[in-house]
């Protein structure tokens, strides 16, 4: 439905993730090979911590990626420490700006992979549960926006694995109360511009795909010759949908029902269970 | 914050109306004389009743109306004997098309100019109080379309001026509960296809301006070289925002609080308040 | 690179052919079968003869066709006898309405897939070549829209066959003096509103792929039982890029180097061979 | 017709100069007090100079820059020591990305407020002049892009003063030769990343408004408690259409037909005169 990419490490041009490499996002654009379409040309977004500011900007726009020449300009010239990239393929939701990911709360970002099945049956009972304050600041009508803000009214703040749990258990429990039998399925990532979340979860238990980049010490010894590798920090870490290219032992699979964390000193996978709201 | 003008009578070419007049829509999107704001250029939208089609059409866009090719080749080519078009200046509102009038729900096109005072605090009371079932194809974010799916609720279909005398009072009720003073203002246009209503409210009774024509028999007795009269039938009626020229006695303004119905035999004009919901 | 369609017939819905058919145009913009990409979202246009306006209406937009809610009102609501329609996947020059085919020059309409071959190169000797008039009214960058001025040029309201000869024989000459070894590919298709020829050439002989209908009367008698082509005239007939679906015996190759007319009385398919300017 | 402004000096948020101003460059966009029309929503653009990449960056979009979030965004995000912005107003070219300002070439940017009288008619005689090689590079339709064109073909990356002084010496010449007698109507503003020229000419000796900020060190004396003017070195400069405020002492009209040299060290201002090609 989807495709996403988020980015943490030593501040580079967004060019060097989003257009350079051979299978790059842009090229996911058109050509897909692990989403459900090929194709992601429903609007596109990305959205970078920039030094000195506190919220990070967004940049979203409604037409396909692969032709926006303000992207491509952007690309060419914002560098990032910390940046997410998204592309869009819409499931029925209207495109326009407003449900492009990702989607900003403060200084938090959000972007999504998947659906909640029969959405538009449960729009309304998930709506209510959002804290009024924060329903105040939707502007879109999709399924990623709502279950952010679900998140935000469970703690998202506070307790980032913990809300996105309770999310996720809530968002269950209205779907079954609606009939619905595999109630959600995602791929979500999320930042404070410190921080970045990746979980990957579905009811079913049959995720939309999700790939970490290999530590880049690793890296570096299997491929000594890639000079991109020697540019950049032992912290940097990409979180994919789907591989940016075929470099032996450069990508390893989120498990299924798990969630990763990148953070300053060692990363961290773990399980992930809804929980009850 | 926008103009409007509606149009019921003999089947003319849409740019008949939308461009040719001295002071058209189309100039008013860039010279509004009476309206909030000279400029009307966040949006626009023409829908129109065909024949042999159930539901009306509707053509929206988020550029300013005056710089449009697609609407100015529609206009050139389509004819329609009932139809709706609409300029948007947003007074926060996201610019998209899901937030551009007019609207529809089956055989019903909705507009409006003018504001629910303080809706992004009413927003979510007033979301609540619309039909589950209607809900569901809510699509933006905007007062007018709250408004429209509130009516409705409360029996369009089969009463409109009751339904809208229901919607404005369950918005004013709400916005009290809110400490909003003045709730509501607007001018809508309402259509099934058959009949047209206007209504010209405020909480304050100070309404935007809204003007309908005199009876064509008139007009002609009054302007008999004027051509463009001859060539359509006794029953052709315009209700605009503002007048499109200065033909003196073409235009009359609809009163403070009250509501018109232009129909097949004598048209109506009646006084509006609204009711408990 | 694009892919369209052209009909000649009883008026119709446009839907009946841009949406309805298994593999409809709108289908090919996201998954084309026999084009260079499957993906045809760079920009879309519709342009169709209207009864009692002289000019062909045209509309035209720079997002996917697919996902375009103003050309799914369109084709709902507008009828018509002689119709174009065209998905466009550029080869670089900028997305912008300007671009989007169809091209119209008074009553006459153009649209074309394939390309001039190092079209960079020579598009300024073949901008010289332009009747100075007619250079007033150009407006985008394509290789198609040239094309289509020179063939103006060349005569193509006297002779449209004759004129489109001289076209191609001055783009392969220019090509040639450019050292390009085939200079063309193009399958076109243009109409007075009344007739309509299609080309299919490229100077290499391997020409895009391109379909004429069968004819309604043979059609019936295969398929007694399709209701479809009960309801309209012996001399409906349908020019496509690609098949609409996998009717058997719905569909013929137009021959490598070759033209067709559709107009009334039996239809024409010819040799056809570039001339001198 | 349009309306742009040129910074140059410590680096700064966009947002300080396009839209914290009283009468910002995006208020002139709705209220332009100066232009010739108060409406300058025909598409806009920013063009800026980014630390370490060759290239300047443009961003340009077809919508009115008061609504676009894209802008907002940007300007709150994007430092830069030497940008330009501007907001057009279609004098009947379309509005379309290509059509924007600033255009670019290489390290060059270029924006212009005027226009070519009677430009239609001399469009193909100038578009010849431009070296064909440059010409590859022209991708709109406007008058102002064919204007920079002709300059670099006339040595603006060499002798800027000089190039523009044989531009407009052109076409001048060429449009008596269409017996057009004011050819030329321009406030230019061209910078190659060092240095900023901005010149004001019109055949008619009638040019649009120009206006150069007073040096900053006369303006902290003038304005001691102005807290933005103790941030900004010595060497800060604006040039604009039309004053960004009403601060006493702080804007200069460029005079008729000169232009100005904003660069390291005292800056100029010279008479202009235009020269034969």
């Amino acid at each position: 439905m989807c495709r996403w990419l988020a980015y943490s490490g030593t501040p580079i041009l967004l060019d060097t993730i989003l257009y350079k490499p051979q299978h790059s996002l842009i090229d996911q654009s058109l050509h897909s090979r692990l989403g459900v379409e090929t194709t992601n040309g429903d609007g596109f977004g990305v959205g970078w911590y920039a030094p000195d500011v506190e919220e990070p900007a967004i940049f979203r726009d409604i037409g396909p990626a692969w032709s926006n020449r303000n992207l491509r300009e952007l690309s060419d010239h914002v560098r990032s420490s910390l940046f997410f990239a998204h592309i869009r393929a819409t499931t029925g939701t209207a495109v326009q700006q407003t449900n492009c990911h990702p989607f900003r709360h403060g200084r938090w970002l959000w972007m999504h992979n998947g659906a909640i099945n029969e959405f538009h049956q449960m729009r309304r009972d998930l709506a209510l549960a959002v804290d009024p304050r924060l329903f105040l600041e939707m502007e879109g009508s999709t399924d990623s926006e709502m279950m952010f803000y679900l998140a935000l009214t469970f703690g998202l703040e506070e307790d980032p694995p913990g809300a996105v749990a309770r999310m996720v258990g809530f968002v269950e429990r209205t779907g079954h109360e609606h009939g619905v039998e595999f109630p959600i399925q995602m791929t979500v990532a999320v930042s404070d511009g410190q921080r970045l979340w990746a979980f990957r979860y579905s009811t079913q238990k049959q995720s939309r795909s999700l790939f970490y980049s290999t530590a880049v010490q690793t890296l570096r010894e299997l491929h000594p010759d890639l000079t991109f590798l020697q540019g950049v920090s032992d912290e940097t870490r990409l979180i994919v949908s789907e591989p940016l290219g075929d470099l032996p032992g450069a990508w390893n699979e989120v498990p299924e029902s798990s969630y990763g964390v990148v953070e300053p000193g060692a990363d961290v996978l773990n399980a992930f269970t809804p929980q009850a709201a």
